[in-house]
């Protein structure tokens, strides 16, 4: 039988999110608990994460009710520790191949996206900086990609690790939700949808946000309200700050 | 036939070290050369490392002088890919086990000490910043080991990921090489040596000091010349900038 395994999660969180493509690709049976980022339950620090942070992972001992986690199971964390457990238990070769070659591309892919890409998303998004920066990133994935396909040809967790931020940014820029000046997003997503400079890159997008287990985790609408509450003040109060200098 | 693997290394560069051990542990033949980081040969970044830094690896193609580096040969960088792409190639569970649990402790271990041990230590080194917080990630990694043994028990490519930075940190510390504060570094070296909290990181620093993979791959005295030039201005140079504001 197999082990019991929960997912702590948020649908806002895009690393959580990584997790949960993954478990969607996986085929394996799992419970999936939302976590209230804004008030987290007293017991999901001392009782799954001591970071505090989704995703999580629960895995083996009795079957429980995810807000009784037992002591007995094993508890993980770090979205990409993760998927790549999710590789490791199922041993299928449509989260990772066996190739050592291969296996090592996509883990390239994952670094170049974690170092180049999301800071700048970060940066822009609750700091302010020029979202311009974001697609340097996007550049340094799109050299990557092969001819065709996705990050390493075949689907992988590569592609799960990066759609989530993908799909973030783009609701976020479209929206013109960010800490950035008024515009800078909308002008970032008509870079991305129009500039023949980015066009391997949107076939790429595509092919993600098509993915069956992307679109059945992905709750834009339910993002776009907590971006709705979380960005305007974070730009209002760094323009103030400019203002008062 | 095995592939050709070459190594693209310094003898500084604790992330270079890291693969130089899991290639000792692997038992696979390669070849090693040396980058002088303060004078890359030029054709290093075209034809290895984009990003022009060590490590990268070469592998596969004609086996051919490490300075004419092959176009037909595979080019990868990374030192945690790397270190996962030697485990994945020997399939050695010296390297990695096969069980999804022990290698999902490896990596957090991994992830742990590269966001608290790591980012600590170039900031005390570098920027000035008190060495104690180097300290807070120690005891982060020390949480998670053991009772005996290595980071998962067995050793493991967890182990090769630490052990370059903890060397060098002992070094730099245990020599005031730093750009911190004169006798801070003395003073965490002291802790680490003697306080009683960090009883069970001081026999995991000795058993993993202790493998010959590292014995043979580090070289202290080379390191410390490089330190001896790079360190002392760097710290007049902050000392100066504070008596300047």
């Amino acid at each position: 039988m197999p082990e019991q395994l929960t997912l702590y999660s948020a649908k806002v969180c895009p690393y959580a999110h990584r997790v949960e493509i993954a478990l969607k690709e996986s085929g394996l049976s799992y419970d999936r608990f939302e976590i209230d980022l804004k008030a987290k339950p007293e017991w999901y620090a001392p009782r799954v994460n001591p970071a505090s942070k989704v995703p999580a992972i629960s895995y083996g001992g009795p079957k429980v009710a995810p807000d009784q986690p037992s002591a007995e199971s094993q508890k993980l964390a770090e979205s990409l520790v993760l998927l790549e457990f999710i590789a490791d238990l199922t041993g299928l070769e449509t989260l990772l191949p066996k190739d050592p070659l291969l296996r090592a591309k996509a883990r390239f892919f994952i670094e170049t996206f974690s170092s180049k890409a999301i800071p700048a998303w970060y940066a822009s998004a609750n700091r302010g900086e020029s979202p311009e920066k974001f697609l340097e990133g996007i550049q340094a994935i799109q050299a990557l990609l092969p001819a065709e396909g996705y990050a390493i040809g075949e689907w992988s967790i590569a592609d799960a690790a990066v759609t989530p931020f993908l799909a973030r940014a783009e609701l976020a820029f479209k929206n013109d939700l960010g800490a950035f000046d008024e515009g800078d997003g909308k002008r970032v997503y008509e870079t991305l949808q129009t500039d023949p400079m980015f066009e391997r890159f949107r076939k790429y997008f595509v092919a993600v946000k098509g993915r069956k287990s992307f679109q059945e985790t992905f709750d834009p609408e339910h993002i776009l309200n907590q971006y709705r509450e979380r960005y305007p003040p974070l730009r209002a109060q760094r323009l103030a700050s400019v203002n008062r200098t």
